[in-house]
């Protein structure tokens, strides 16, 4: 696969997300019970992982969907599906990640199921991420893009203030997600809602500010992974590479 | 109010209750943003504030409530109403609670609204606790009765053994509330879950335990109020007593 990247200078983004998600499935074996990622890079894997099956290249794989659209995609690709009830304990999980630091640590969630995958992906033994090298980031919060935090929808304004609040130092804006198309609230699968919280600076020690986020009565979940990712794809470019805690 | 009590030396927990809830709504001043607790002892203090302000004895009060149930007490006995979006900082919040230790830590939330609560009551100046003698233990889970968690629908049961797991050592058992007369779970407010927490032994250290189970994904939130309660009010056979933090 490196090799065709070389042979090739300009590949779309969505040709990266491809590579890493093809890369990623070849830590799948038989016999797994497998965490299902959601998102656009995700997706590859999960086409990959149902090919293998079909063609017999894989067999009595068990998936974990981390969201009800991941879900849908799983059942129309035939890939035998259960959860987290069943089995508390997965072998392997594939996700994509909109942020990774360089300690792996990851911001997760921009597509919304930040809850599902955070339960799914902290029951497995090993979580590979697969991503384009735009991802990749110095610091949490660097890409200048959302870091969400899940709430629940009772007076949203003010736990989305207090989350502003919590960062005022890193001159963080919160910002309820809304459907583009309705203006109404964003509902994830959970029925919460999405606050994103956008960073000028560095948000500091990402573990205080996790315990910080969670203390707010309100808040589910947030968006940060840390200390989860055990392998981290990048296709870029240059090629792949593969960053391993 | 103490007098009544030493000529009658037989109270009821109701009486016990409804003169704790009294003696809290002393301390409710005209002009004042007022947490409204949920529960059996708050029920009588949101009977009392309707009374004072039928009687002109008290003025402008909003009321914020902090449960449909109370929602519902409120508006019927014509208390203005108002919610966090609008009123961010309370200055006082009465509320019962079914645990208080010695440092005036609680465990609330058998009625189920812990959740709205602690958003109300973590917004206040003051809080100040209504119980009677029964609710006070040497520690946290010292009742041996629920310290309940709210938990998103989604795995429950998954969420459930990690919770339980959490606490081995304390000899935890976690059980999914039902509602009695259907046998399907217990909704809160928030369209959540709640499991309640049994425990053998101490839980250790409070705020520690606080963060582990705020860690877990699928928890939203959890039933310990550390360092939140500014005034317990105890009603006794012996009289009232009033601790302040």
């Amino acid at each position: 696969m490196v090799a065709t990247i070389s042979e090739s200078p300009v590949l779309t983004q969505d040709e990266l997300k491809k590579i890493a998600a093809y890369k990623a499935v070849e830590y799948v074996e038989s016999g797994m019970i497998l965490g299902l990622g959601t998102g656009s890079t995700a997706y590859y894997a999960v086409i990959r992982i149902g090919e293998l099956l079909k063609q017999g290249k894989l067999n009595n794989i068990i998936g974990i969907p981390t969201s009800k659209k991941t879900e849908e995609q799983a059942i129309s690709l035939g890939i035998p599906l259960s959860d987290l009830d069943t089995h508390p304990v997965l072998d392997l999980a594939i996700d994509g990640a909109d942020e990774v630091d360089t300690y792996l640590n990851l911001v997760k969630g921009r597509g919304g199921s930040l809850l599902r995958e955070k339960m799914v992906e902290g029951a497995c033994r090993k979580f590979v991420v697969i991503v384009d090298e735009s991802k990749m980031v110095k610091s949490l919060g660097g890409s200048g893009l959302a870091m969400p935090a899940e709430i629940v929808p009772f007076c949203w304004n003010f736990t989305a203030t207090r989350l502003q609040n919590l960062f005022a130092e890193a001159g963080c804006v919160a910002k309820l997600r809304r459907v583009a198309e309705t203006g109404k609230p964003f509902m994830t699968d959970n029925a919460n809602y999405i606050v994103d919280l956008y960073f000028e600076r560095e948000i500091g020690d990402l573990k205080v500010a996790s315990d910080e986020i969670l203390r707010l009565a309100g808040v589910v979940e947030h968006g940060m992974f840390i200390d989860m990712a055990t392998t981290v794809i990048v296709a870029g470019e240059c090629g792949i590479t593969v960053k391993n805690k």
